[in-house]
């Protein structure tokens, strides 16, 4: 049963809406009115006849009939009757916001199985419980929290809200935007491995950003993530790598980690990038969001910034990054046009008088040659015009640009370059990373 | 022969000052001025009068008698008369900004050995030559770029330019602040030993960061850095540790990185912080710098977001820290006084529902136990008031701030505590790494 429709509906009931602020049944409704939300919006709570300005119904049964998608935020306890309503309703797809099941105790988890039967039963497909909610920005159902409305590849998928909600941020503020985005919560009915085939076949995620701490289905997990990999960048940070990380993963979302040395040697396999911190997770995939795909990774760093270029190098040891030789002819090109200070090996160094014109010359003048197949920029120190280089060179080039040691005149070039959704980074190994990783 | 007054001077003279904006000679004398040097600023430049409304004198002959620090930023064939003049002027430290010595070429070589040697025959110190200078916020000494004035205790030693700015420019705009500066460049004298010796007796000086290509007298820098380690903490970042990276040492500063297995062990026994990369030499520098010294390593994680807890414990595997289990008399008093959704383990997990009341009364319970030595405290989604409540604790308890997955409003809470010199961490393995330095 296809799930489309729980990123897709044409209306939307939140069941437990509220006119009070401080309730998330009353900050989904205001999400979904201020992310503009294309289809009809239907809050359901029996006590109040309007919120927000929208008027409220007292049941779902009550609520217009064959609602694509309910939003449940009510005590765990009613949920069973909900469901109930669904069916009269016709609702197909359910999120199920409302936390007190497996991950709280035996009665809890009693509900959960009480909960997924019936589903079941009625023909429901349910993300949750215990979960965060979806976001589309090309609908705008934000169905979660916080607002998160600028649009762009990124596509998330988590066991934690809070990294949802860091990702998103992150890419919010940077310009670089998201697609979609699920908060898988305790994973009764829909997981991972469904979301990943929804987002294998949407064109607007260009890459995939998971954060998962048990995956209980290894194989439908891998399998998905195997087809969804062959046609846009699967990106995995696991929680409860380690020893004491699994048992925390157990308290958290009852989750069974698993030995990671299994999980990344079947990952590996499989065409999926793995990554090791929260800061990885979101940089690879914004260099993969926005960066062109490069042929290969034969790969010359220019640097204004010789201990920053050093950095770089020290930062491939264990990545499967090339750092060339500058290609033979351009040599005798780079020493025409460059001054005698330069340092012409990879990294080329155009040492700390560097200006936007010699980064313009070297980056010309290596682009010429086809072993050349990536190029990160380090730009130390604020470097007036680099921006508009940048943005003219980037459309035809693979430039990762790395911005470090920065005053007012260098965020000013680095928010012409946000604006112009190129992504400039601010950590020499960070980059390799993501160069690595494109 | 001490160095104190290339930190301190009553008096500075820029010998290549200049009235284009473009040039280095100009910059230095604004940002000199613009800093509120205490002392008295000569610029020396035989074409003008006048250079950004300060006399301007054809010669060092000619400044003011005994002026304490000369910045030189000349042609490098003109440094040697320029240091000879310093003699008649009693000048006793000279900043050779100038490059094109040993780090260009064989006869810049030869010209680095001539100028050594006429510095030693007159007793004058040099930093430098081709280096970028020195910052002392404390008497606005900003003999160096860009200009960087918030006064902290922070003090940074350096091969590269870039990295010295991008570590002030963090700390500038996170509040955490800068004591003094130094960027070595190619160290014909003074060396990172002499400035370490220094800045262990400087009493601005809470924390030294250092980011160091080649050592060459392994000898003297272990003995001032043992030194220096008794009275505040080191941090270390080495460039070169890989093979590849070696190579480019080489090229930026004509050092030998050396084998970095050893320098490691070296470190480590007198009690120099090694640290992976420029995100952690800024963070264990800003932790060390704002935070308080906990009694030990017995850690407690206080979470809003489990994800982010089980990040944070996957990081500790390499790490001194000790993950204790809570308490046993404090597991009855948070179940009072806690939510039932509360996971009472360690990390303590708040769950999504955390209020700045639940990580008060956290904290409080928590704080009553002698063993509890430090706690790291995970903020995960913006929550009203929670700066309040770091701040007033904070004060008594090395309490670690994480804050992630933020919206406008948690972006306020944050910049609560910047305004109150609290630092905040954006990524839970790398506040780990913080909290192990400590």
């Amino acid at each position: 049963m296809t799930i489309r429709k729980l990123f897709e509906p044409n209306s939307v009931a939140v069941v437990g809406a509220s006119r009070d602020p401080k309730k998330l049944g009353h900050v989904i409704v205001k999400n979904l009115i201020e992310a503009d939300f294309e289809g009809k919006i239907y809050p359901v709570n029996p006590e109040t006849d309007e919120i927000l300005d929208l008027k409220c119904y007292p049941s779902l049964d009550e609520a217009p009939k064959k609602t694509q998608l309910a939003v449940i935020v009510i005590p765990a306890k009613k949920v069973p009757s909900i469901l109930k309503q669904c069916k009269e309703n016709n609702v197909r797809n359910a999120i199920i916001i409302s936390g007190g099941f497996s991950e709280f105790d035996e009665e809890g988890k009693e509900l959960e199985e009480e909960v997924l039967e019936i589903a079941e039963e009625m023909g429901i497909r349910i993300l949750g419980p215990n979960c965060q909610g979806i976001n589309n920005t090309s609908n705008g159902l934000c169905a979660t929290w916080p607002l998160v409305t600028k649009k762009g590849p990124l596509s998330i998928v988590t066991q934690s809200g809070t990294i949802a909600a860091a990702l998103s941020h992150w890419a919010q503020e940077e310009n670089i935007g998201i697609a979609k985005t699920a908060i898988l919560g305790n994973k009764a009915d829909i997981d991972e491995a469904d979301i990943i085939n929804y987002l294998a076949g949407d064109d607007e995620t260009g890459v995939i950003a998971l954060y998962l701490e048990g995956v209980e289905k290894g194989r439908k997990f891998l399998e998905a993530a195997r087809k969804a990999a062959e046609e846009k960048p699967v990106v995995v940070l696991k929680g409860g790598k380690t020893e004491l990380g699994a048992e925390a993963v157990k308290s958290h979302t009852q989750s069974y980690a698993g030995k990671y040395e299994i999980f990344e040697s079947a990952c590996r396999q499989e065409g999926i990038i793995l990554v090791d911190s929260l800061t990885e997770l979101y940089n690879v995939c914004k260099g993969i969001a926005k960066l062109p795909e490069p042929d290969g990774k034969n790969t010359i760093i220019v640097t204004s910034s010789g201990g920053s270029g050093i950095l770089a190098v020290d930062a491939i040891e264990d990545l499967e990054i090339n750092l060339i030789d500058l290609p033979e002819q351009s040599i005798e090109r780079l020493e025409e046009n460059l001054p005698q200070e330069c340092i012409l090996k990879n990294p080329l160094d155009l040492t700390g008088s560097a200006t936007a014109e010699t980064f313009d010359e070297s980056i010309k003048i290596l682009a010429r040659y086809k072993d050349v197949q990536n190029m990160v920029i380090i730009v130390g120190d604020p470097i007036s015009g680099i921006a508009d280089i940048l943005k003219e060179r980037y459309e035809r080039l693979p430039l990762i640009p790395v911005f470090i040691g920065m005053g007012k005149l260098g965020d000013k070039e680095k928010e012409k370059l946000r604006d112009s959704e190129i992504p400039v980074f601010s950590d020499p190994a960070i980059a390799m990373k993501v160069a690595n990783s494109l």
